[in-house]
């Protein structure tokens, strides 16, 4: 199947119309004081990477979370309170303008782990480094995912302030400490009365990020699949079938193998073709692509050679040797049920004679809307059952449901507005492949839109040398102060944008 | 299915009739000469155990060799050769005595790994210690398996000629140092033309063993099952539809998963449930057991009790809730394709969102009668290549087929007699779950009974602190002593046993 492309999508536009400063009030004033500020923010975010969140080696978990706390008191918000969970605590906290608008944020103060031995420079000190062919950039374990860009988008806040203004929108702040383990425990801080109260007032939530790509366009991305991890075990430790340790080979003629009982019961969650999930029910309410994501879809193909695609990723083939817009649709339309890995007996070189007392595989669901967790769960432990797989046992390690927002939400429009005047190419992903727990502000019973949204530019995720752009070699392409200046003239949009109605 | 207790059985059998001595001339003076050469041949193993063979870490390999070499000289062999081969090398070696009888004899001069911190005395030191319930034991790699039964064998030889007299015998040796990893390339040291001109000569091959039980009772062995370990891999290294490291798992919507290859490809090797081999034409070969062999496995399972059996295993059940006589019928007759070990991706603890650029499972086959190893290996590239999967490499990484070997021969009806004349109570073991290179004799082109012998008692083989009784505090239990008299006496008998004629 090949796709038309249609020529009326929005994507790539680069109209350089109107100034953004025409909507700011003294935006000349804010700018100067978000330059004289400058120093002192990128001193608050070395101070904050100094002090890494980690959920899943419980490092600086309540430090972390009244850390965040006091980050926020200090950028203008009135009220800030811990929120207990059964894992890390939140963060709750109100602004209050006395504007007709309120915004909702989400913020995560956690990080991923880190070897230090793996990095350039010390991972927690944030050493400005030369960047060749970006600028000045800051390296350190969060800088971009997601320190650098909430720490521009605090100072956004203290510079509309300090030049004496009130923000144009009244804000609701909820942050997290666990969103690089799943955000386990997030939805019981959405769900603490004073919370879900305040957030059911916004017109949708984002979350800041540094999303602008080296030819200095940005992406807008109207929702992202959900993602479930989830453990399968079978030994000695779940039916007494099986040995509870390695045992000697031999004993697989008169005793049941965990390894293979794992096998039988994956075997059944995925068709022949080794992609197709088999699990009962499991497209049932899978939404197909409008035609509006399609187009996404296409254009954004262009954008992305092919063969650049197939090289980063270390492939020769989609599936089914598919062409690239259909690989492409599939990334955005297919849940999919994963193995992450397996793991089993003897895993050195070569062979070793045990028939194995355990085996596991880790897998994850990645789900389209309107797919839940609760349904995806429930059909997996559902599918097992039928089959009579009693002795394999379901471990749900976390994980959350798809999210999805309409591309005329005000927090949406309010994106396009900016981009357009400012000038910025940009182009519209219809969902991402990867996951984020929008979920929990986009379902119910909230049902907000949800989105990412901020210029500027980092790297290195999850990996070493992370990095997050503060003076940019390229005018195209945001350093911190203007990236902080984008925040200030988003909040002016979305007021502007609130009043047109929808939400 | 049950099984009726045959009554004509001759396991167990205690007859304490007429002593070895009367068939062993001079042996009061032999067992003298036993006596005084006692700690020169302690000295002499721990001399041995001070220079471990290990073929899997390439350790002391053609410097084990030769010491094998000296030892078959000191011992008397007239000749005594390195063979090489593309491993490790082997050594062959004769003893004319000018006797009718010729008898071989297989030595491995290797030892398995081990870990020094693992062991309660150097592993490699040979310290003696006191052994509850048993006496004094010679602890170090390669106590039991197979130094200390060997340098028994070799002691008896050096008794009989000091004490003034020809062995009864003539002796073919034939030693590897590729025992533990396999056998791999020991067959081109029998297949050297004077080495097989030689052991075409002889009765039989027996290698020398310590099997007393803790009660003194000894079990004749009559066939081993075969083993062949292989590896199964699918990855970006096999095709280039799989990534060639781990990446993004949303990627899996787009991409093959190697992990997914992998169940499929093993899934299609056992039947349901979980443990029938399902390799096209698998059981074409195999042999069903003789009632012999059935009514020898039943006597067995009254000398080892059921729940004795279970706990040391550690399960609750056998395959199919079998009653016990039925799993050891299946012990002994199954050909068993085991999943070793799988490992893929992610391996730590909880999950970790990556999409596996390669997925492995170790397995082995364990063949009987009359299975061959080229059998297996073709049946099972077949069956892959058949269903398509020719992304799935296949990896032999060693192995050989069964051996078996007649009640009548000439080397198990010495046994016999000798247990008989001593009034050793003993069992007979139809075939061993367990493997040795036995095929390589037993098989075509030499066809030759091959068989484990010998008196005494160790433990700990392939683990840490592997023994070898040294000074027993039981009467019914050898020593070192009273097993190298075994040895002596077990030449006699076999020199009079072959006189009666079938080989």
């Amino acid at each position: 199947m090949r796709l038309k492309t249609s020529l009326s999508v929005l994507a790539l536009l680069a109209i350089s119309g109107v100034p953004a400063s025409a909507e700011t009030p003294d935006r000349a004033a804010i700018a100067e004081t978000v330059a004289n500020q400058r120093d002192t923010t990128i001193k608050a975010l070395r101070d904050w990477i100094a002090l890494p969140t980690i959920a899943a080696e419980k490092m600086n978990t309540p430090a972390g979370a009244e850390y965040m706390r006091q980050l926020a008191l200090d950028a203008g918000f009135q009220k800030a309170e811990i929120i207990p969970t059964d894992g890390v605590p939140g963060v709750f906290a109100t602004l209050d303008a006395g504007a007709k608008t309120t915004l909702g944020i989400y913020f995560m103060y956690d990080v991923k782990q880190f070897d230090p031995s793996e990095w350039n420079s010390p991972p927690l000190e944030g050493a400005i480094v030369e960047r060749e062919g970006e600028g000045k950039a800051l390296v350190g374990r969060g800088a971009v995912n997601q320190k650098g860009p909430e720490m521009a988008f605090l100072a956004a806040l203290k510079a509309i302030q300090a030049s004496g203004r009130k923000l144009p929108v009244n804000l609701v702040l909820v942050a997290e400490g666990e969103e690089e383990v799943a955000s386990t425990n997030f939805p019981q801080v959405v769900a603490a009365p004073q919370v879900r109260e305040a957030l059911s007032k916004t017109i949708g939530v984002f979350i800041p990020a540094a999303a602008q790509s080296k030819d200095g366009s940005a992406n807008i991305t109207l929702g992202a699949k959900g993602a479930i991890e989830f453990q399968l075990v079978v030994g000695g430790e779940t039916s007494d079938r099986y040995p509870k340790t390695d045992i000697h080979s031999s004993n697989h003629a008169r005793i049941e193998s965990p390894a293979w009982r794992l096998v039988k019961a994956l075997d059944t969650l995925a068709a022949d073709d080794g992609h197709t999930p088999a699990i009962d029910g499991w497209f049932e309410n899978v939404k197909p692509l409008t035609q509006r994501q399609k187009d996404l879809i296409a254009e954004g193909a262009k954008r992305n050679p092919e063969e650049d695609a197939k090289k980063l990723l270390g492939v020769g083939r989609w599936i089914d040797d598919e062409p690239y817009v259909t690989s492409l649709e599939r990334l955005v339309s297919q849940p999919t049920v994963n193995i992450q890995g397996l793991i089993a007996g003897y895993t050195g070189p070569g062979g070793k004679t045990v028939l194995p007392g355990r085996a596991e595989a880790k897998l994850e669901f990645r789900l389209v809307p309107a797919m839940t967790k609760d349904e995806a769960v429930s059909k997996l432990k559902a599918h097992l059952a039928k089959r009579g797989f009693d002795d394999v046992q379901v471990t749900v390690s976390g994980g959350y449901g798809p999210n999805e927002t309409d591309e005329d939400s005000t927090l949406i429009r309010a994106q396009k507005t900016l981009f357009e005047r400012t000038g910025i190419p940009y182009s519209i992903t219809p969902r991402n492949a990867g996951s984020w727990p929008g979920v929990i502000f986009n379902g119910a019973p909230l049902n907000l839109p949800a989105s990412q949204f901020g210029l500027g530019r980092g790297g290195g995720a999850h990996a070493p040398n992370e990095w997050f752009l503060i003076e940019s070699s390229d005018p195209k392409v945001y350093g911190l102060d203007q990236a902080t200046m984008a925040y200030v003239d988003y909040l002016y949009v979305v007021a502007e944008e609130a009043k047109k109605g929808k939400k």
